[in-house]
Order: structure tokens, then sequence, then C-alpha cells
């Protein structure tokens, strides 16, 4: 789209039509609702002023790109956002070549944009690398890594800081704090103080000059903390003000140096249901846009929903049971233990590898800790279990939502991998639910386990019944569901135990159906019965193949020297997978129940 | 030790004491040398001041911790440091229960302390979490996040800043710079020129006026970067010196919120040729106490040396290799091309995650990054791995030294989770050398490899005597070494191949030798073609068992239905492997090369 030829007028009007966009589309696709729409003047504003595909425009999650997607050749496209083979609702170079990046996890942009400008140095190019990041994205570690360098190595680069005091949820953290004190005036409080105190050692007459300072200081320190780390800044900026934002990105991009360009906006922008809400408008399913109430069928209950419950009931019982969620309250259904246990669940910001780290303290400490974070986000904190968690032996509980395929989001997000990179872990006991029983007598059996402990479970709800018996857990014993007639076994692990019995429903025989329940340790004893009378097994769950339930299953054969078992695994391929509805997706993978089924039917050894 | 009785002549004989005791044991057993010596009278003063026992001392990386090993109990057992059986050289609960956590992998200190914060304010107990960081540990941005927290909360607790300016290496990044100007006056300059500007808009009388506040500001900001985010902040103090260290500690003990002690320390302190003198004398092998000169037995040429100098040649060659470590450049051999090429190789602090990604959008603009990260650091960047690397199917080459049993180091160092880890990865190929020849063929492979590539190599020399053939790399071909006269064949990956063939020498019978070069992917038609006439696969590789590569050969084998393939893998077993010399460990997890090659005798099936 020809942005840069339109006049102030025009673009105001580009932005409401863009607006009606967003909405339209996501009240029919869901999406990232009140994000996009609070940035809609601020991504007119970018394109208007820096060279879009030229200058590298690198969106931080990227969940709020939208607008540039809109502006930049997707308009017509645009309503298939977040469909199998539609577009991504988050960037993707695939798509475009205006999206420099796919991102999806938050915090990465200021790395990103540190990278293209030592490669711009070196090509000697005129190019400027612009960074659209969230106060919430910038409690992460890792942007504070790149901050670290770019201070220091001073690129010219524009980091456009989008503070709609929030980010997901509420805003969390010194830093997201300070942000939001900048204006309201209790730093420069603080800093009165001090200087009234340095001024009680000066002579009496010092008291206008007081006076005058301290009106100077709101001029010289909104930014005080970023030009600490050797950054310039420039703000804040009414981040719904066309015109000022033009000229502040005008100013920015001719400085030559990183400078950070702090813009406030109002998440939901436009929208009334959704302005000033929090957490609720962030991602949300289809809704009516009149009411703004979601138009959701109602289902069973989900894996998040019974979580929730059951650790509350937990918390209940026990005082010593504490948690922690990483910027996702709501998400995770920690959202209902914050609230009515303030002192001993938290929110600790996007901050994965300290949410681990704190819990170990506290597990030593002797309290229980249960420590909600999504299967794709626990990658994040990869060492901090390692090294903080399983060399001490802690007993604290990793509860790993949105394990599998979580749909919509697609690749970035995908909950994977987390059995292939847990199982290596030494001292660390990996244990799944296929439904809300069992569910329940896992989280009985996590708090008197004296171990690290990992729990997956999906998104959405479960797809076993929640009929099965299901008995207490014991450690490394597996449950045996249904005794088949054949010599095929049926082996599910988590949410896999359902599929299988969705697949073994219409064989034309019977197979024997065994929940795992621990895929590490082992049942050795259930396993190698099972190697008796059963010589294909027939592997299900929602994880990656390679480290996942079928390989750790091969070698375990292997070690125990039986040979004469075939495996075959359901599990997803060595791709990454992309986004859209899960059974459009399965079926592209060629892994639907049907399919299974048919596959099984076809290949006739029982 | 009673500690707390003794008199300020006392604590300065017994800080002496403590000096020459560290410099004699790390003179014979090498150690951490440098900052153990500048750290004596501040952890002195620690435990003159606060409860050691009671309050939990958390030592950042706690390799600084020999004072505080030596002052509880450890005296006597001193000697044993880092040998085998003997005392750790990081702090270890199951060695005293002065030892608060494991630490061995940096910027987890803070962290702890939240999570000791919290339980202790939930147990309502008098106990107070102090914490010794040192500035370079500070640059990761996992401390950057529980600062975040802390400062929000507002625990009580006390962050000892050991600021010797240098890491384990030079600083790096805008904060290490910004804590050394602090004093120079830097940061002051730019503060007077802003009220300067200021003072433009005033009457003239304000003259003298700004020549106050100038004094002033001297001793209102040195702390204001921590204060902005909520912390307390005293000094700097000189580190040296008992007296002032015993006084603050004392304020800031009694303060009841968190509070920042910035102790300035002279690395190496006491011991004149590592006095100031950087990275050399970090980490130390035995040397001469009299010259100062490393007492290393000559040998052949290591894998990190063979790697620089490799990556020299290819820099040379190609004006697009560009590179990356972690606060390692002589640990990985990168100093050597940040000497040379200090436009196109960069030390980015210990910022593990940031480094990958800012990497990943080089490779995005044509760039050939190589990123030198210990295999056990690697672990801090998953996410970025999967997320900015192998989704984005970019050609960076990840070069992880230090694969394997790392010695004297310990648990938090081996380098044996690569493989489980990064083989679940989509898009990512793995591949290792097992001598110089093959490193050299591998980074010439490398360079025009046009998709993600991780390298494992060993810390020290390969095992393998180079002497082998070794033909040009091709994607997923393996080599056949030596073709044997048994159905025994060795499979050997990276440095596992040497030890292979050093079994192989002294057996009465010639098994066929493999070197699988790549993992991932594998070299199908030469495994298939193995399984006709080798029936057993011994498979050599310093890697964990669960996910390595006897795992991943199983899953090959059940996949492609072969069932008359007996495996077995001398990996590591699924245990956290403790320190000491790499024989004497190899021997207590019975796999050193005489008993391997007896169980092979033993187990006669050729």
């Amino acid at each position: 789209m020809d942005i840069k030829s339109k006049n102030l007028d025009e673009l105001t009007t580009l932005c409401q039509e863009i607006r009606e966009k967003i909405l339209q589309t996501v009240s029919i696709n869901g999406g990232h609702l009140s994000s996009n729409m609070g940035v809609v003047e601020l991504i007119v504003a970018m394109h208007y002023v820096f060279e879009a595909g030229n200058d590298p425009f690198i969106f931080d999650v990227s969940h709020q790109s939208y607008t540039h997607k809109l502006l930049t050749d997707r308009w017509e496209s645009f309503s298939t956002l977040r469909q199998f083979n539609g577009i991504s609702g988050y960037t993707k170079p695939s798509e475009s070549k205006f999206d420099y990046f796919v991102a999806g996890h938050s915090s990465t942009s200021i790395s990103l944009a540190v990278g293209a400008c030592k490669a711009i140095k070196l090509k000697n190019e005129d190019r400027l690398p612009v960074a659209l990041i969230g106060d919430g994205a910038l409690s992460a570690g890792m942007a504070y890594e790149a901050l670290n360098e770019l201070g220091d190595r001073k690129y010219p680069c524009v980091i456009i800081l989008n503070d709609n005091e929030m980010s997901i949820s509420k805003p969390i953290g010194a830093l997201s704090k300070y942000l939001s004190q900048m204006m309201a005036g209790a730093f420069y409080q603080n800093f009165k103080a001090r200087v009234n105190q340095f001024l009680s050692y000066v002579p009496d007459s010092a008291a206008y000059m007081a006076k005058r300072f301290e009106e100077g200081f709101r001029l010289i320190t909104p930014g005080m903390f970023f030009e600490e780390l050797g950054l310039e800044y420039i703000g804040p900026v009414d981040g719904h003000d066309l015109k000022s934002l033009i000229s502040t990105f005008q100013t920015a991009k001719t400085m030559k140096k990183p400078v950070i360009v702090h813009v406030q906006t109002i998440k939901g922008k436009g929208y009334i249901p959704a302005e000033g809400r929090h957490e609720k408008w962030h991602g949300v399913s289809p809704f009516d846009l009149e009411s703004g109430e979601s138009i959701k069928k109602s289902g069973s209950k989900s894996a998040t929903a019974i979580f929730s419950d059951l650790l509350l009931n937990l918390a209940n019982e026990h005082e010593n049971v504490v948690g922690v969620t990483a910027a996702m309250p709501s998400g995770t259904g920690m959202d209902k233990l914050i609230e009515k246990f303030p002192d001993r669940f938290w929110d600790v910001a996007i901050a994965e590898q300290h949410a681990i780290t704190s819990m170990a303290a506290m597990a030593k400490e002797g309290f229980k800790p249960y420590i909600a974070i999504y299967s794709t986000f626990m990658q994040r904190a990869y060492d901090q279990i390692i090294h903080d968690c399983a060399i001490m032996n802690l007993p604290v509980v990793l509860c790993m939502d949105r394990a599998g395929i979580v749909g919509e989001d697609g690749e970035t997000h995908q909950g994977v991998f987390d059995i292939s990179f847990l199982n290596a872990i030494p001292n660390l006991n990996l244990v799944a639910p296929r439904d809300e029983q069992s569910f329940k007598n896992i989280m009985e059996f996590s708090y008197s386990f004296n171990a690290p402990l990992a729990i997956r479970y999906p998104r959405g709800e479960f797809l076993a019944s929640g009929n099965t018996k299901s008995e207490p857990i014991k450690l490394a014993k597996g449950q045996i569901l249904a005794q088949g007639n054949s010599k095929i076994a049926f082996i599910g692990y988590g949410n896999g135990v359902g599929k299988a019995m969705q697949v073994a429903n219409g064989l034309d025989f019977e197979p024997t159906i065994v929940d795992l329940i621990f895929i590490k340790p082992l049942d050795k004893e259930l396993l190698l019965e099972l190697t008796k009378e059963h010589k294909i097994w027939y592997i299900f769950s929602d994880s990656a193949k390679k480290g996942g339930v079928g390989e750790i299953l091969s070698a375990f054969l292997q070690e125990n020297l039986v040979h004469d078992v075939e495996i075959k695994s359901f599990e997803y391929e060595d791709k990454f997978i992309k986004h859209g509805k899960l059974n459009l997706v399965e079926e592209e993978l060629e892994i639907s129940v049907d399919m299974i089924r048919k596959y099984i039917l076809n290949n006739k050894k029982y």
C-alpha cells in the first residue's frame, strides 16, 4: 500500500479502516485483539516514516503485527487469519518479504535488531532496524542482554517501546512500575527527597534553586534507566496521535544512534468493550461484535480449568503449596490461585528462567512449588530445570499446559518437544494425565512425591472421555485400560490415550490399550509382560517422534533384548507444524483418527 | 570456624592464611585462582557479620567460594579440591550444610535469593539471604529478571555486587561500562551536561548552585540504575578493607529491604603474578608458585585450538564469516578471532540467549555465523535455537566445545545432554569430528552448508590419533574406518570414535569401526548395509544414554524393521556425573577403555 503519499486526514481514515478490518476478522476467526487495536496509529506511522522492506521491521512476539500485515499486501487475504493454510497470526517471512523474522515467543526483537545492525554496518548499507517491543516483553532477561550490548556498541537503530502498562496481564516487576511511575511522579519524589537531603548541607538561599531543579528533573530524567544503559531516549509519546508519532519517528530516524522511543498506547483502543480491559481481550476466541460476548460452544472442562481447580484444592489443603506463572495467569489457570493466595502464588512476568530458579529455592526451603508454564515456553528455562532443580533433586512440579498441537498459534507455539528435551535430565520424572480423574490422581501423587516432576497436558479438552477407571498413581506404574484379543497393543501417553481409545473404536479386533502414565521412569514390569503376547505396538502421543514415546520404547526394547516386537508411532514427524485447527493439521500430517484406523486395518497382522 | 570472636587484627591474619592456603592448593590442583584471591576479605566479612548456616549464603557460579569453604569445616579437606572424591570447586549442599545450593552456571543467585526471601517470609523466620554476584554475572538476563521482581516486591535481602571490572575476561556491555564509569565520572559528565542545559534557562546567578549540585551528584547518583529498579544501594566499598566491609554489611543487615552492596575488588589480590591480570588467571591448571608458569605437560593440540585455527582460516578466506562467544573468548578459542577481526567477532558477555538470536539475524542478512558456546551453556539458549534459528532454517553453526565429560568442574559443567536436546529440533543437523583432519573437513563443509548445524567436540585433545583417512564431508554420510572380520561393529560419534579405536586395539577379533560423522541426519544407507553382516553394535560416544547415540540408533533399527541387531551403548547412564579426572570418572562409571574391552571379551558372540 502506498502510504507515504497520504496526508494526515487520509492516514487517520486508514487507521479507522484498519481497526474495522481487525475487529471484523478477529471477531470471526479469533486472534490477538487488544494489542492490535492499540498499535494501529503506531504501525501506520512506522510505515509512513521508515522504509518497509528495506528497513528491517522487527515485531516482538509479533502478535501485534496485524496492521503491518494489512499494509503489506495482505488486506485481501486477511480474512484467512490464523486459519489452516491461511495467513499466520505472527510475522512469517515465507508469507511476505515485508516480514523480517518468524516470532511468537517474547523478547527476541532487540537481539534481532542488534544482529541486523551488525550486518548493516558490515555491508555498509543504508538501512535502519526498527523494533517494536511491548513493556511486558521488556521483563524477559533476554531483552536486557540485548540492550546491554546495544548500549555498549551504539549501533543506529530504533526501538519502539509500546508501553500499554499491562503486558498480557497486569504490569509486573520493577521496570514496569518504573515506567508507569515516571509520569506519575513517584520516581521524582524519591529523587527530590535525595536532593533535599543534599540541600540540607548547603545554604538556605538554595530553596529557590531546589524548586527549579525539581521542575528540571521532569525534563531530565524519564529515560534515565535507558540512558544509563547507553541508549538515547525519546518520549513518552501519545501512541494514538499520528502527528506526534510521525514527527517523533522522523527525529529518531536521523539520530544515527540506538534510540528508545517510548510510546504510550491504550490496549483495545477503538473497541469500547476491550478498551482498558486486561488479559481477557489479549487473545480471544470468536466473539459477537455487538455485545463482546464469546461465541464459543460450551464443551467439557478444559485441562487448564481442571488443573486450576485441582491446584486450588491442594493449596487449600496444604499450606506449603506455592506456585508461579510467567505472565500467563489466566492462560495457565493460576489467576484463581493468585487471587485467593496472593502470598503464595506469583506472576513473575515473562521471566521463565527466574520463575524456575526462584521456585527451586522455595523447594529447598520445604515448600512445594507448582510452576505453570506452557510446554513451548518451558524451552526458555531448560538450563534452570537441569542446573537448579534436577542436580539438586528438588521436589518442584513443572506443570506444562499447551502440550501437543496448539492450533491457530502454530509453529512457534506447538508444545511437542518437551518429552524429548526433558527425558534426558537425570532425577526428573515425567508423567501425564489422560482425563480429569487421572489428572486428579496425578496431582495428589505430585504433592507427596519428593523429586522433580513434570506433568504435561493439552490445550482445551482431553480426548479421553473420563469414564475409564483410574487407580491411584504409583511412580513408574502404568495401567492397562482394556485387555484385547489380538497381538496388538495401543500404547498411549497423556492425551494420546484418548486418541488410542478413539482409534480402537471401530476396528474389527480388540487391541490391548495401555496408559503409560509415566514415560520416565517406565513401567518395566508392565511393558515386559506386554511383550509376551503383543508383538505390534502402536504408539499414541501428541509429541515429536524424535526423542518421543515411540523412540523411548524402542530403546527400552533394545536394552531389554526384546527383538520380536514391532513399534509404529503416530507421533509428529521431524518438521515444524503449521497453524490451523487441530483436526485439519492432523489430517495433513496423516494422523487423524480415521487415517490411523485405516492404516492399522490395512496393515493387518493381528 | 569461630570467626565472630576475632578482632580486626586476627581477621587480617586469617585473610593472609586463607590466601596462602588457596594459592598452595590451586597451584597444585588447579582451580579458580584470581576470583578467589579477590574476595577473601569480602567473604570473611560476610561470615563475620551474617549468620552462616542460618542466613542463606548464595554464591553466584560459586567458583569464588573457596574462602567460604575454608571457613566452614573444609580447611583440612581443602587439599582435595577438585579431585576425584575430593571437595568440589563449587558449592554443594551434599558436602556441607553451609552450602545452600549447587551452582556452576552463572547468574542464578538473585533468583535463588528471591525464592529464599519468599520462603522466609511465609515461614516468618529471622533469616536474611545474602547473595554474592560478580559484575560479569550481572550481564545475563536472568539476573535482571530476578532484580525486576525483587525491586517490585522489596523482600529484605543483601546482594553483594563484587565489581572487579572484568568478569571472566574483559568487561563487556553497557552495564559493566556504567559500573566502571560511575566513579570515573563519565556518567556525571553526561548528567552535568544535561543540568547545564537546564541551567541555561535559569538566571545567571545559578552558577554557584550548579557547581554545588555537580558535587552533590557524586553522592546522589552511583546506585541510580539499581534504585530505578526499586533496590537500595550502598557503595562502592573497598573490597580489601575489612573494616569498611564489616561496617557496610552491618548497615545492610539492618535495612530490612533489598539492598545492593557494591564492592570493588582486585582479582588475584595478594598474588603478584595474577593481580590485575585478566582471563589467564581465571581458571588455572597447576602452576609454579614462584614463577607463575603453568606446569602442564605439553600434549597434542586441543580441540579448542584446532577449532580456533580452522575458524581463523575460514574467516581469512570468507568475508561473511562472523562469530560470537558468550564471555568465553579464550575458553572457546574465539579470542584470536576477536583480536584479528574485531568488527566480525564479538564477545557479548554472559548472554547466550542474545548471542544466538543476534547471530540468527546476521544469518538472515547473508552472513555465516559461528557461535562458540560450551555444550553445557548451550542449555541456556535452547529456545533461541528452536525459535530463532531452526524455524527460520538459518545457516548458523553452533560450535559446542566441552562436549562430554569435562573433568574437574564436574556435574554442573558436563556437556553430555546436547545430542538429546538438539536431536528433536527440526531442520537442525548434528555433526562431530573425531580428530583434527575430520574437524577440518567438517569446518569446510559447514561454511557452504545452508541450514542450522551443530558441531560438538571435547575438552582437551581428541582421543583419535588423527592418522585415519578422512574424506570430504557429505551431509548424512558416515565413514567405515576399518572393515572387521566379525559380526561386531563399533559405532562411534565424535570423540567416541577415538575411544572405539582404543578399545578395538587389543581384542582377539577385528570389529568393523564406523564413524557416524552425522548423528542427524543418519547415514541410512551405510547403517542398513551394516545390519546385514553385523549383528552386534557397540556404541561409543561421550554423551548421555537417554536420547543419545545408542537410543537414536535403536529407534532407527525399529523404524526400519531391523530386528536381528543388538545394540549396547557405552554412553553415560542417567545420572549426574561427578567431578574428577576423566579416567577416574570413567572407571567409576565402568566405561574405561580397559573395562569396556573386558566386557566385550566376556560377552563373546563374535
